[in-house]
């Protein structure tokens, strides 16, 4: 009754305890500031008696308010039941059957789970042995396969938190203008790196965003940024009243006041940089632009069950010879925790 | 940089204007009792603090509510934003490439827009005519055709209301276990028979069911039920976190106070009776059991004009030569409205 490749599947799913410092999965779980959570209350409280119609069937205000806040227009964007929602619809709209989709190694995991679902395949370039993207390389292994339709890139990188400058990033899309180059900015508002400005001055790059890495995980809502021509095309293959109506008020109410979020994200960029300088005498650490710091260490296993037994939950990646540690950045406190904890590791405690 | 056969397909849109009464699109308009807002909004405080968090990645409290509620198991269910995701989830699980679905025809559009986009084919059986299914010819045209993985029936089907005896649904499942029958349910809530012991008898059959049309379309949220098995596959298909978290604590706040929404359905039944009996003198009026009747009528576009010009909304749809308008029923005053400018546009004011 099903498609006989489904054997293979399963269901996608995270390793999930009872812990008392959750680090497993890039949230920004600092308070909100009061009087920002007073405006989405009101909103909320005002939302409720409209709960019977319909979302607007293509999220038209909160796009408006989008190219408000860039200062571009609305047909700039289009938004996602999270930028899940989005991977899906790039690969839909770009790819038949049997073409490729290109990505680093290792990267979010989500494009190649994607890719798969709808027979598409997938190609990449390994990263795991310097950590270094070399450019010619990438250049070299999307030239050899006219079948690539996509390039993600995803700067920062998860889950090494690796930015890529802007010329590298600059030098692919200018390689490949009959290919959709997809740069993948969920981590952006932690990131030195500004990358708008290739989607807008390139046919064909599109930048991807996210609220789930700035404090709204909860309402799955994602966004991508390009031209008319790219943005219409995905509109082509989005479901009818794909992001529901307490969503788009929400996203509207933080795009309004996101000056408000700034200190959340200034705190992790610090916290940031004080973790690494923390942890550098004992791992090897990767330089972050990201909400979490990555711990290359051939231990990560055992340093993963120390930790889980002090219920500190992280994210464990396995990448052939090299294993990896993702841990987000939390409140200061937590953020003690889960230090105190991996330098006691590392001293044998 | 995209898919040929984009060409040819647009954004899913649907005719909106300002209107006094709103009745294209099914939505459940009646206030909602006021203590059942009050629950929801002190649902909604509670939910802000943890937007922060990604939802619960297969909604499992939503199921466990439904679970009691249908006093079933959690594994019976999935949950989809909208049925529409669900629907995508039951072609991309069940059908390659060039594999068919069956509908009958007309039916809700989205089955044939979501198989287009998966490059899978569409075959159906025309209803126009007699307005009556010959379940011989359904099984007929079903048997045909190896290729048909998928029979989506609605009942009561959309735009006609009408509702297909249990005894031919189940005649359709026991002829083809070895195809998937998706008996789509959405309004069911208005409808006099039940259809849940055949997903529950049958290992072929999932019943499609929806918060919208009670409601609380404005939240996306919609579920199926069905054996463990077929609930398992489509979950190795579903995108992680898709019901974010606000539509989960909605959904399960209504489970839980169900019977409070009981008098907003039983006025919509009553005013289908009255609607209908004081329209079928002047129009041909279809046996509707669901939350909106069906017009029949040649003039269909000219009535539409004619409504719209008096701020009402109603939907139209064309199909070869027969023109039908479907009229969500509303407040019994709104309802009013339509119904004195309908018998005004007979009797030629």
């Amino acid at each position: 009754m099903f498609r006989a490749k489904l054997a293979s599947f399963s269901n996608y799913s995270t390793p999930v305890f009872d812990c008392i410092v959750k680090a497993d999965s890039n949230e920004n779980l600092l308070d909100y500031p009061k009087d920002l959570e007073t405006l989405i209350m009101d909103v909320l409280k005002k939302s409720i008696k409209n709960l019977c119609f319909y979302p607007e069937i293509n999220a038209q205000p909160l796009k408006e308010e989008l190219a408000k806040f860039y200062g571009l227009e609305k047909e700039n964007f289009i938004i996602g039941n999270g930028s899940d929602q989005l991977i899906q619809l790039i690969i839909q709209a770009a790819c038949e059957k049997d073409d490729f989709i290109f990505t680093l190694y290792p990267s979010f995991t989500m494009y190649k789970i994607t890719a798969e679902l709808f027979d598409v395949n997938h190609t990449f370039l390994d990263i795991t042995q310097s950590w270094e993207i070399d450019i010619q390389e990438v250049i070299k292994k999307i030239s050899q396969n006219d079948k690539i339709k996509v390039v993600f890139i995803d700067t920062p990188n998860n889950p090494t938190g690796i930015a890529l400058e802007y010329e590298k990033i600059k030098l692919i899309a200018e390689s490949f203008p009959e290919r959709l180059i997809v740069i993948d900015n969920a981590y952006g508002e932690y990131c030195d790196i500004d990358y708008l400005d290739l989607a807008l001055k390139n046919k064909n790059v599109l930048l991807l965003k996210t609220f789930s890495k700035i404090g709204f995980a909860g309402i799955r809502c994602g966004y991508a940024i390009a031209n008319e021509k790219i943005i219409g095309n995905l509109h082509k293959v989005k479901p009818p009243y794909n992001v529901n109506a307490l969503t788009q008020q929400i996203a509207i109410t933080v795009l309004k006041n996101f000056n408000k979020l700034k200190d959340n994200i200034n705190i992790i960029k610090s916290e940031r940089l004080r973790m690494t300088r923390s942890l550098q005498e004992f791992y090897f650490i990767l330089p972050s632009q990201a909400n979490f710091i990555s711990i290359v260490d051939e231990e990560a296993d055992s340093i993963f069950d120390y930790l889980k037994e002090k219920k500190i939950l992280v994210k464990k990646f396995n990448m052939g010879d090299k294993k990896l540690l993702r841990i987000t950045l939390g409140k200061p406190n937590d953020n003690d925790i889960i230090l105190e904890n991996l330098i006691n590791y590392k001293r044998g405690k």
